[in-house]
């Protein structure tokens, strides 16, 4: 993929359920925030603050549990991204 | 649990009534910001303020008070668990 | 009492009419913001600004006036108890 | 007076219409924000700003001009108090 | 006049509509915003910030144009007078 | 003109429609925030952060493009100028 | 073009739907903050924090994906352009 995230912002791409349940993960579709599971495709070079960048704490390739209302849906070669901020992971997974 | 928090997130699985009352501490159904006993089961590595991390106040196995609404809910091999920032956790019991 | 808050919290218990009256403090019912009177019973470690712990104001024993709205109560061993911020406390009294 | 203030708190007492007069300012009742005027009855030890506590600029016995709608009113001993954050004093007066 | 103002806060006069049009400013009465002249009578001793003082810009005699609608009103020795923070203030005259 | 603005405010006079035009700029009447063009005709020394000033981006004689509904209109020898941020400035043209 | 940004502003042209195309990507009207397409034409000096320039992350000609409703629509020799932060730029794509 050709996109590269400014700042610490991440491109993502939502697992379907039967990824989830691989996981032992299941995000009840009654919960309060509406968790979504998706994979890290791509990752901003950080934040700055204080001049100095931060480094992100995710990498292409990590399952994340994200805040399902957060961030920007994008179409790609067919397929559904969406870029967020690092702040809207919650956790890594496996 | 292969669940791991980012920043200064943790993840807690509530605990029951009975174990409430083993602690000594009866959270009333009637308060105004209705709090909540767990126990920690993940921690992250710690948000990071002017470049350096600022270290975690609990760890895996700490029983603690926090605010009902704070967080989001997942469920987990069958079991519930919630993530939150460590911000919203009140008091370590115990 | 083995509850020990996070940061720059504190457990009060709040004081009854009686030990207002002989501080010589009496919190008008139609004040503002109705302060109330509590005995500190936990304090935390302190707030953590700029990558230093911030030493707390009060201790354990201090007679405290604090905002009513502030803070979230707990029940203790059939006691009530309060774990609020020690920014809404605003004086030590005696 | 026991009480110590926190932070950069200050206890203040309100003064009269005639003690007002006599220092030459007469706060309008049409007036915008409706200030009053006060005798600083007891300082905080000041703010903490990056671990530095930043030094009061009010003392006990200052007269001072305040915002009307600041603070929390208390009783002690008979008296009526308030007790606000010095940033609520708009001024110094005599 | 005893007026000493804290922080950045500065005491100003009102300037009638004669001296505004001596200066060769009129304010208009439809402005968005109802910008107002006035004489700065006494000023403070500057805002903190990082534990220093940054220096005052304006001065006692200066001639200013400031927002109408900040600052609190008040009446010294028969006379009206404002306020206000220098960050209300938008530009020396003359 | 004898008006200097404080901190990072700046004086500026809007243009007419033909000068927009002879600079290439067409600001249209259906834009959102709707923009205006302007020549800088006073600038502050800039605003104080961390107790240093930073440096100004505009200089009188600069031709910029502004946010309409940004800053305070005056009449200042007949002629209206604006007072506003440096901060409500978008562009430097030419 | 002479249109300098001032901070961390850019200006940018929005690509028509064929050049979307091109790069793979399509952003679907549905979506929910719907982004855009875009060419960076002209970029500012970049922000300033505590006292220091933070460098740009993009530079001109590189093809970005923006938030649609961010920024300031401006007419220039015919063209249609928009000035907004670099903070409301999502991604570089290619």
């Amino acid at each position: 993929m050709n996109i590269k995230p400014l700042g610490d912002r991440v491109v993502i791409k939502r697992l379907e359920a039967e990824e989830k349940t691989k996981s032992g993960i299941v995000l009840p579709g009654q919960a309060k925030e509406q968790p979504q599971m998706a994979e890290i495709i791509a990752v901003g070079p950080g934040a700055v603050e204080d001049g100095k960048i931060v480094p992100m704490e995710v990498k292409p390739g990590d399952t994340v549990i994200f805040s399902k209302y957060a961030g920007t849906e994008i179409k790609y070669e067919g397929d559904d991204y969406t870029i967020l901020s690092q702040r809207d992971i919650l956790a890594i997974v496996g």
